[in-house]
């Protein structure tokens, strides 16, 4: 089952990257819930959350860099490229029926370090 | 061997919830590598990495809210509490002999939510 939902998230994403949309739709549960807890955004259900990622704007692409499942869950870090900016996007994934149903996914964003008391962090 | 890596994060957040530093340094490679990309900070080494975290300032509190782990990863979301504000963490980790050797750690922000062209967006 590990296997089953690392699979299922790789076509997941390579049918967003795609514009597969009839693809992405048959991954997802009707029953779908996604959310984004930065912005308390949630989507509900199939159709709508299809829509909303058929309308995305701009010329994106995405790439994922890692990939963890288990008999319940899944976990992605993909890299997104749009208006020639890069952005990285943590997406945590749970299954019913080998169905996507529900999407908890995070945008974090650069910010300035904080002053701390030790000299053994560099910078990359 | 995913449900050992699973036992180690557990064991990690415990430790350093519970301050038992000596206990976090077991569970550590001598050659960890702890990065956040949103800083750009980097971490080389079990030494400075025990100290980064011991010294780490206010009266901090953190729980488990998420753990997926396979044959070679593990990604934790965790829930941190210091000064009365509430974060989340993601982290993703590498092992090496049963020992965590990397961390690739993200702590997302609220931000705003962009505007977009569908009404099926709802707030939380």
């Amino acid at each position: 089952m590990a296997n089953t939902h690392k699979s299922i998230v790789e076509k997941y994403w390579k049918a967003a990257n795609d514009r597969d949309w009839d693809t992405f739709d048959s991954l997802l549960h009707e029953d779908i819930v996604y959310e984004i807890p930065q912005t308390r955004e949630r989507i509900r259900g199939r159709v709508a959350f299809r829509e909303f990622n058929a309308t995305y704007p701009g010329d994106w692409t995405l790439k994922i860099v890692s990939l963890v499942a288990d008999e319940s869950q899944a976990v992605s870090q993909i890299v997104f490229w749009v208006n020639d900016e890069e952005q990285s996007a943590i997406s945590f994934f749970e299954f019913k029926n080998r169905l996507i149903n529900r999407i908890v996914e995070f945008w974090p964003n650069p910010y300035d370090p904080p002053a701390r008391q030790t000299d053994s962090i560099e910078r990359y």
